[in-house]
């Protein structure tokens, strides 16, 4: 791959920590030049200038990086010799204060001495032209990095160590064997023999998809778990919508106010509940207004409610009766398809609880609450925690979070699909065998086996700099 | 000293690099128990479990941190065996992802296994218990790591590598000389033998006194250094103040707007030229008026032309005439001390300049600039760092940028006066050598060789987390 080649001849530099002041900072250099940059800004506290190259890999050294004539910094170098190293290069590891004017000057200085600033996700782009990691792998090291739950984080840590990988591994091979069986059968085609028995491949076929749809299916799962259970709060208004958002959170995101309609944009906010990741979206008051403003966030949560796996329907307790209550339930059924609806009554404390209780007896999953005095908020975390942790905890299986690997999955169980069809209407082994090859090159896409350059672009922007 | 027993009983822990998302992240561990918690999470790659006693110091191994059943990262750990480390201490490094989740649980497990979190400055405090710097050094090390300038970058440098170190042990040399002689005729009191010569002992306090001195001066340029030469920003209202300061930082910090009196508050801001630090003040309108808040802006912009050490007053070329800026420039010349006085030349990009250099001839370090059009504000930049360049540069000297250090040095001045006074009344050599120990007392606080708890909580407090 020429991309491999271009990138491989230079040398980079980033700053690895994140920004900002802090006790340490870390600069990486990787590259062939990472030794020879080294030996001219660092300078041993033993006074003896060392060929990095004949001192043993994985070690530190303390010393001072000076500029001509001031010492910029008292440092430890690390060196990592190539090809036991993350990028597969020589790699030095710059441990200085982490001051921002001693980090900028370092960098500077090593530019100077003909290091590039990397680009974002660099280092791992190296790691993988160096065959370190497969692109599968290299995504979940920035999924690692903004795993905010344990569920998350554990999901990206078996895609990191290979979860998808082996995955692909065995259906590729099962896959290229059937490719390899109809090429044979086009080489022989003037002798017409079918190598590949067509019940046997629909049956292979069949399996592949039934593994492949299993993946894709998991996507849902991960998504939620990458990104957050979806949680709309959605109610009339002043039903207390803002005031809840702010109880679960346990802090002041949102505006509140008792003005109705004082909430006009979606809030969006995440929290981790005993590891479970959820995304809840405050929404404007499901009324009739005149306000424009208004009503277009009334549209947005219209909207936030279909994509929501959970809804919470918010409603004061004095204010609704149970046949009332019924039909807004229904009329929120309606619009929305596989939600799951929490009827949550408010403001418990200004109303007699037994009271309550008894008004609205039969609802299912029906929660009291007071939102403004936090009672029973912890039991409606519980319940939230409840209604999926049966989902989140089947982690075991390969679980897929990437939208990117997910489109490649369709267009592999596309092709396969085609090809059932073609055996079933006995065409031409020329396009089945083209169809085999189209789901390889898919399945190929999220290892990364042949991915292009614009995959790799489009995987390795979104990483931080210094990785 | 108790605190040094106290605090090296256990291991502490804390992250080292800044909070936040980014590639790596540091985890620190110092203490008798560093090794022994690191091998209870730590697990080679290899296999094989090591002891990390029997492994060389200064090694890196990778591995993965566990707990019972789950990865929670693959790391690098560093070995730092006691006593070449930072803290004198055995010291483990972790270099895990930088995910904020990843971070926090391994700290965690990390406690749970024993450690403690580290409080602010604690790796450094026990750096300082352990002898492996002085306070003057470690307090260093914080500055370093706030320095935003090159100035005060290499002054702090110079002050970590033992810059006042090395004065005050010269100081104290001499004065324990002092103080023995002074013993000795008081062991001896009762023979009337004067073993310190009254006239020589007057030459050397006056010498002493000489330089210390010079220390307490050089604070004065310490201090412009660490915190930035103050410039205040005044004129008359609309005089384009807000709008200069934003050219000069080149972004749109305050509030601009064509109503005279739109700044009310001071706006501070740092900006490093050519490696001198300013800090630009932007006051209120010279003016008066009615309106209370602003009043109180007026009140303070004359407080901090006062404390500034150049005063900018900016005015609009068409609206003053050179005598009425006469009597305005005498007039703040009248409420401040030394601070230089830059009068500019605003709003040259609708008044001529030809005709406004003729009207204001003679008028000292006059200079002219369009803050709305960026005119000729480089030139001002430039005649900003001219103006101190000059003193910025003399750095080569022991340069004092510590409060503490100063409030010191006074103290030890303070009493090597009263000793002077003292010889000329011919006091007792009792009350002569108490001054001399006082003088001793407060020179040892600079560099902590009998720093108490309290001097130490206040240098430490102050530090960041993992320093």
């Amino acid at each position: 791959m020429n991309l491999l080649n271009i990138l491989s001849k230079d040398t980079i530099v980033a700053l690895a920590t994140p920004p900002g002041k802090g006790a340490l900072a870390i600069i990486r250099i990787s590259g062939p030049d990472a030794f020879a940059i080294s030996e001219k800004i660092f300078f041993f506290t033993k006074g003896i200038a060392h060929k990095i190259q004949n001192l043993p890999s994985q070690t530190l050294h303390f010393g001072q990086v000076k500029t001509a004539d001031i010492i910029l910094d008292e440092v430890v170098l690390s060196i990592f010799k190539s090809p036991k190293t993350y990028t597969g290069e020589d790699l030095i590891e710059i441990s200085c204060h982490g001051s921002n004017f001693i980090q900028q000057k370092i960098i500077q200085l090593i530019v100077s001495f003909g290091g590039r600033i990397a680009n974002p996700g660099e280092f791992t782009l190296r790691a993988f032209l160096n065959k370190k990691m497969d692109l599968a792998q290299a995504e979940a090291v920035n999924d690692l990095i903004n795993s905010g739950s344990a569920v998350s984080h554990q999901v990206a840590m078996q895609q990191m160590r290979g979860g998808i990988t082996n995955k692909i591994k065995t259906l590729r091979d099962k896959l290229i064997n059937l490719a390899a069986l109809l090429e044979l059968e086009l080489d022989f085609s003037e002798e017409d023999v079918a190598f590949a028995n067509r019940d046997e491949m629909k049956i292979l076929v069949a399996a592949l998809r039934n593994v492949i749809g299993r993946l894709i299916e998991s996507f849902e799962l991960g998504n939620v778990i990458k990104n957050g259970i979806p949680v709309a709060i959605v109610g009339k208004p002043n039903a207390g919508k803002s005031t809840l958002l702010n109880a679960l959170l346990q802090e002041e995101r949102a505006i509140v106010s008792e003005i109705p309609g004082t909430t006009r944009d979606l809030i969006e906010d995440e929290m981790t509940i005993d590891g479970v990741l959820f995304r809840f979206i405050d929404t404007a008051g499901l009324r009739d207004t005149k306000d424009i403003v208004e009503n277009m966030g009334i549209h947005k949560a219209l909207d936030a409610m279909k994509k929501s796996a959970i809804i919470i329907y918010l409603f004061d307790g004095h204010e609704l009766s149970k046949k009332d209550l019924l039909i807004e339930l229904d009329l929120i059924k309606g619009n929305t398809g596989n939600s799951e609806i929490l009827p949550l009554c408010n403001k418990i404390d200004i109303e007699d609880l037994d009271y309550l209780q008894k008004e609205y007896e039969g609802i299912p999953n029906l929660l009291f609450i007071s939102a403004k005095t936090h009672l029973y908020v912890e039991d409606l975390r519980s319940k939230l925690v409840g209604m999926f942790d049966h989902r989140a905890l089947q982690v075991t299986e390969t679980v897929i979070t990437n939208l990117r690997h997910v489109e490649e999955f369709r267009q592999t169980d596309n092709a396969l699909y085609r090809a059932e069809q073609g055996i079933n209407n006995h065409i031409q082994t020329e396009l089945l065998a083209h169809e085999i090859r189209i789901a390889l090159n898919h399945l190929g896409n999220v290892t990364g086996e042949i991915a292009s350059k614009d995959i790799l672009r489009n995987v390795f922007e979104n990483f931080c700099i210094g990785k």
